[in-house]
């Protein structure tokens, strides 16, 4: 996450809640003199991500606020733990509450499910990655959450990377051709990667040049042939299984000997954990 | 959601996925004049929401795809229904398709949690309602796919509406000292709302001027007796129930007589409901 | 007003002034290292309001300079007074003159007006209150500077109160259906107020649930009749009075015993007070 | 006025007015199906201003609407006389309304309060020309609404004219210090002006190569006899008067032979002119 | 490049030519209703490239107007060649006209350049390719004028692909690290590339992963040998040549074996090509 | 350059560099609590320019780092200089490099080549100025590289000048119509500036009031006797030359007397210096 964009995604969640005449309730019932402190409470057992944003809410709502984070993201923390505690103008602490926790309970909900399927994978050289399939306007901070919940990233856009998917084959007429031009056309420092239904799509798929394979929706038996027949070939591969993969049954997928497991799952079926902001009028 | 905030949060979207580089899979691989059709499937039963994002989405990807709206936002279907399809060149097609699915398994994913609170008050006339709770950015689409399950909303934000909670009481010293001030601060057309614990703080801030009470965390019965209390002042009071209300609770919840039911869950829990583009080169 | 709204409004205005070029006069004249001091001076009675603005101005042209506010946002001033200092490099006050002047002597000016309204109703409980006629992207400082002259604010926009007017209720057939419409539609912090024309209006829209009116351009005798008609209702309703009330007639409305008083011409009839930056070249 | 400006000053307005939920009255009350025709009506004699960004307006509400100028910008219209009708969606036009009629008020007070001075100068070559004493980031509608008017512009901003001031001249040490600096410093399509208290100040900045002289807060009789001096020079000089100039001595300055007349009153001293939509629901 | 972008880009460029008064002259001489028609014309040899941005430059200064492209972007032409032609409103031609050169004479320029490059190459597999040496805020429109003439594109920012520079070895504190690093931070479908100065640095690279070279400034004759060497590896790599590599060089340069070429200079070298607008007023 | 400028155009070239992922080497390779020390050194003879543009790319990756700048705009320094160093987090300063980079070897680049035309009117009074064929984006800082050369700036934009070219001569059907409108339409800060092809043209020019004429194209010769011709008029003119002016030829123009020599080549035809940042981990 860069400075910049954590500093415009602040910006647009603050006008979102404080648009037209802004927080009318602190306005007229909080004395501007008023000071105050408050603390960042975890309701429950979760995983820590957000709080740099935390932190921009905070200082764009009122720069002589004091916040100091007391945990780092990626810390797994427990009931009752402080997260963070913020001191000043308690008109500004209460404009900025709600923003602040939304962000924090939106990014530890992520990074607090990622971590419940990377301790499945203990022990596993596997890679854990997250997909595109994040809410319109987050990913930046989405897929900081996976990382905080000790997993990594798939690529961040269709810029970074080259996926070819069945559409793609269609549009190209075969995997060979996809693949061909997807050589020619990408630049060097991108690899090439097909989404292949079996075994003879995956071979189609090398011999044209790609190096890494998408094993979408493999039954895990399947799978693992698979990966057994691929890791025969010469070149070397970086095997990729998605589809409807869940906590049950990761570590079997793992276990099949792909180098990466991907889930969109990770981002878009994170549900909020429960994150208070105690406030202690002074 | 107005024409101005489609358009802004779509642009963000498509910048996010296609910055830097563009699509450049697509690029590489799809030849530029061919032609194709797609459409939008659902793969589970769900509450549709987000189909005037899937519109915007082409429209920026391309002005001169051709997009058709199947069924309308607020639609149950069932597993396999057509929402929408899009023809035109295949290349923008693809380009736009992670974008455009995003948009419409998020929003979709809290239409259809909404429809499950919905049906268990059918007969029931109390309103069930959102709160402040929602992603960074995306409070007006969220919001919006509240009413596509058959939600209502609550306030927009910090600026349509006085909702006095624990932490103004603590700073004005007092609920009627906070609801004077809010009475006196806030403009005529917004309600006086506070948060009470109790029927102590229920009678002294209705004697205060308040005429919305938010009965926080309230158990069944004593929510029973405390609506019960209420309705016997003279004051037309509007009642909330909120705190830990779930699919299991909201019916007996609503049995108490409360006007209105809100949660953050309705959209804060919600997951992403299955929807696929089904693309068809011609 | 917000920070980020103060910011965003002042880059513009500054945007707007050192386009293209910039100060190509005092790029050429004055040399970067002089330094100077220069005082922001009441040329008439005024009341200030604007500050904060003139403040940012200073700070976005040159964040060396020092600021120092004289007097407080709401003062009434004479002749003569100073408001404000800044001291620093002078090429730099002589870039933010204008564009400072420009805000403060256009938020000064509304204050100021609003400031003959208010002691005329003083002894009074009534409440003057502005209306959505402001300046295109102003709204914002001028309903801030209608407070600064001892006046209330209407709702900020759209979103914040429910208000049928003729054409609404023409829409929906009737002000029966208008206001049903509007209590089941909009979120339950925010009142419904009707405008009516008369006291059989005025009568159906309480029926309806109406609990805000608006009295158009009621003739003062029929205005305290209506009035005491509508006070004589159990409901708690709130009155508001409008059309072509000036400084000569707000008084008397204000003795028909209705709640509110409102004119949009507090804004958009006020005209801008004499301000000048006095400098000092060192 | 350019198209993108025109763009960027409406969306503004309307975020504005419709940020947060929007049009809360109108989604409420008013049937989306329901179609309507309105029409600008002055409620007074006024010149109109402001037609196009009327259209824009609407424009952007919704691009399905039909929007006709009846009258065209700069024409002086009686009472009852319409400017301009929409057609198509109710909703649409109720939601763009107010921000529409704001804008073309808050022009034709401009261009009305200009007529009354350029009424006084029929028959006299003088140039009426406004000032950047403009209201924050309306300068570019603000200064189109003087020509309305029959006005003139003078420079837009600090970036396309030299104009040295009193403080220059302090911050430079002398006139001919200043003078020599801005015409060694601007580009050579600026023209030099120097604003002079006296003769004396005037004959060194011609003497310096200024070729305009800003003639500020003369009495007539002086004005008169500096400019018959100054015309006596070989040098083609324009010369221009300020301040404090009304409608009752505005005729008397022009008779004193200078080029140009100048007044921030025409912007900052107008006020709204009674412009309303009548709406006409289908 | 995507329309989003094309559309900010032009919307940027026209305000810095346009901002404050707009088009001064040609509001002033030229009469609105005039028609005329203008040829975008090729003053030299040259290779094209700009004609999107050069269309949307007439569309957003006034959209009635009609612009067609007469040669397609990457078409070398010769002097006189008619490139595009525009008609409509004589006015809005003339506003454009600057800014609509300045983008296809500064991209022509790129692609006219880099085609005398992969003239040099003709019959050559290598790649030619550009880098970040790319104008601030240009680099999509640089970029993809080097697709137009002839060359390819290297990663287009930090986020598409890793390089390893001597910078990152140092701290890293070895090239074995770094590359590790590397490989465990970055996603699985971008590459590791190193910078290396010799023979024994590539063989670290490789043996620690990296699959492509950037060998930089390398003696024709050290990168035959280095390339020779390398190819003995069994590892399937990428390898790179930069560093000062010019016209009289280039071809040499591919005879070694390098698979891609790298130049900054494609761009950073580029001087703009000679286009007018003939202007025909009807 | 305003800051405000400084700080949008920074932005978007480190949006540009950074979107997406951001610089996902740096991040996988370099320790975040690693420090540094950078040196911007030149690696040519070259003329400085942009240092105030590399200090705000340090600032936005990182506002800890420390910057200071060892030599100032236009300062001619031989190869091996040192122009500025930065220190603080080694990998904020790798993020911030090329974005950094690009921009001094940009401006510096142009400042560079036009101080090769400056030293040729060594001991001329002529005055060398850049043109409106800009950069898209970039007009502000390439006209400010030109000053750092020793050049001057022509009008910014199409509002800060009237300039009558030969497409508006022919929409007005004559010099003398074109001429009589640019007085009336300007405003009077502006001169009126003609271009001309002969002395006819020249002369009908000035009859009709313009101050500035614009000799394009003219063979030497024919210049200096156009130049001759001119001067006898009574009217003080301003006579600029432009096309095809290059340094063999700058001298020889300048000696005809002409006031003003434009050239768009200063800027189009630079070419980028070569500048490196030499980084040192602590």
């Amino acid at each position: 996450m860069s400075p910049v964009d954590i500093e415009a995604i602040v910006a647009r969640a603050l006008d979102e809640d404080l648009g037209g005449g802004g927080d009318i309730t602190t306005a007229a019932v909080v004395d501007p003199q008023r000071q105050g402190r408050a603390v960042l409470v975890a309701r429950q057992d979760l995983v820590v991500s957000g709080l740099d944003l935390a932190a921009e809410v905070f200082a764009q709502v009122d720069e002589e606020l004091n916040f100091e984070a007391l945990v780092s993201d990626g810390e797994p923390v427990t009931t009752g733990a402080a997260l963070a505690e913020v001191s000043g103008s308690l008109a500004s602490i209460l404009v900025a509450e709600r923003c602040c926790i939304n962000f924090v309970q939106h990014m530890s909900g992520i990074a607090s499910l990622v971590r419940l399927f990377t301790l499945r994978l203990e022990g596993s050289s596997v890679r854990l990655v997250d997909t595109r399939k994040t809410r319109p306007g987050l990913r930046a901070i989405e897929k900081y959450a996976v990382t905080c919940g000790g997993g990594n990233n798939h690529r961040f856009g269709l810029a970074d990377g080259v996926m070819i998917k069945d559409n793609h084959i269609l549009a190209a007429r075969s995997i060979t051709e996809a693949v061909n031009r997807a050589i020619e056309g990408a630049h060097h420092l991108v690899k090439v990667q097909v989404e292949v239904e079996n075994l003879d799509q995956a071979f189609e798929a090398v011999d044209a040049g790609a190096t890494v394979l998408l094993l979408d929706n493999f039954a895990v038996p399947d799978l693992r042939a698979t990966v057994l027949a691929l890791r025969a070939r010469p070149e070397i591969l970086t095997l990729e299984a998605s589809g409807g993969i869940n906590l049950d049954t990761v570590a079997e997928v793992a276990s099949t000997g792909v180098d990466v497991i991907s889930s969109g799952a990770l981002i878009h079926q994170a549900r909020w954990v429960d994150i208070a902001l105690d406030v202690d009028p002074s």
